[in-house]
């Protein structure tokens, strides 16, 4: 093999993987921005919001404000203020830390969870609706090659 | 078949498809979490900057800011904002349309070029190192998975 092979080689390499990633971040951006208009249409509401109900009913014991800005998994919401907001509307509470009177921890409301609950449901028919492209085998396959992705991200990041 | 089997099926399924958008939303969100640090840190430009320069430079004739808004994969940016920002640095210019001179179209200038090009190259890189948790035939196989996605995404949304 001559350097121009590897070279060519490598090329076409990085090429590939930047391909790759406009076409990932194509597809997750169709996919986001259908969810957010669905959001909007039918329930009046955003994806931030959205996404950190989906946190705290995720973790029924409440979080703390840093916790939850480390897992929301969209951009665009300013988490103190989507907090407030939710908070008024009776759907998250905050709570003084016994541990630490200084900091709080947030947690759903029981009318926030059956809030929650209902969008939840919809929201996962939307999806199912979206990933109808694929077979079951290929979303096991796919699901499968991201777990790699993920332990390689882990690593490198 | 009893309704019952058919009935857990498609619950098994719909949680199938869900469990695979959060990964997928969780794989994407680190990447793009990850360049955006390192375009930070290493040229002091946001993402939506680079973005937006990069579609300019898929486009040589220019974009109206209609077509460029549309053609942003990233959020969080403004495009009129960003535009007035890349006009000022010299990266980009805003010219007039023959056709219409109400309207006008923008275009990155020979200093925007370069200056994308030599991010470009270095961002290539990153999306390179990123994405080595996949062997060249399993990013092909993603590849053409998305494609799949991404037909069915049209057709539907």
């Amino acid at each position: 093999m001559t350097d121009l092979d590897l070279e060519t080689r490598l090329s076409d390499d990085d090429h590939q993987a930047l391909k790759l990633w406009l076409r990932l971040l194509s597809c997750t951006t169709r996919v986001e921005d259908h969810i957010r208009q669905r959001l909007r249409q039918e329930f009046g509401t955003t994806l931030p919001r959205f996404d950190l109900l989906a946190q705290l009913e995720r973790h029924p014991d409440g979080l703390t404000m840093r916790e939850l800005s480390k897992r929301l998994m969209v951009t665009g919401g300013n988490v103190t203020g989507i907090t407030d907001q939710l908070e008024a509307e009776g759907l998250v509470q905050r709570e003084t830390r016994a541990e630490d009177r200084r900091s709080f921890i947030v947690r759903l409301t029981p009318q926030g969870r059956r809030q929650f609950k209902r969008m939840a449901a919809t929201h996962e028919g939307w999806i199912v609706e979206l990933f109808a492209g694929w077979t079951p085998a290929q979303k096991t396959q796919v699901h499968d090659l991201l777990a790699l992705l993920k332990t390689h991200l882990k690593d490198s990041t």
